[in-house]
């Protein structure tokens, strides 16, 4: 499974990427250590409500559009969860009939 | 300035009245304590993302929804602060106005 700070990481990481920004420019802009932006980039860290504000500006993107992508990834992955949930149901059903 | 741990308590707390859940029911659905959540719905603590995914769950809502909820809150948020930013900007140009 994949929790919602990977997905934060993901979608800022793309952002950068597509505004060809290096981890520098985006560290010098947000004045938030280099260091702690590729954390953040690689999911490892959850960002503070005012980090992710300052990451998003320095992106110059609305934090809202930010969390919609992650809401967007998060659905995905949410109906790929029910349908991993819905086969495994299936599963021991049919052991319970073999055994029957 | 709101910030977005405000909205996802606000989002959270919202939901959990809806479903006639008290802070109490969620804490013991969600394993975390009752004091936390508290905090978490007055937006005075940051939610990890495996407790916000705790949370949601309890509640019954898929976390994607959390987020497009508070996507949508910050959407008008940034909207207000933009018109706020728009209205500031023609002070300092009337004044040089007058001074000229």
């Amino acid at each position: 499974m994949t929790v919602m700070r990977q997905f934060v990481g993901e979608v800022l990481r793309a952002r950068r990427i597509s505004e060809g920004l290096t981890l520098r420019d985006v560290s010098a802009r947000a004045r938030v250590s280099l260091g702690y932006i590729s954390e953040v980039e690689r999911g490892q860290k959850e960002p503070s409500s005012e980090l992710l504000a300052a990451l998003a500006s320095a992106l110059e993107v609305p934090l809202s559009k930010v969390l919609l992508d992650v809401s967007s990834l998060l659905e995905v992955e949410e109906a790929a969860e029910a349908n991993l949930a819905s086969i495994s149901s299936i599963a021991p059903s049919k052991v319970s009939v073999s055994a029957a």
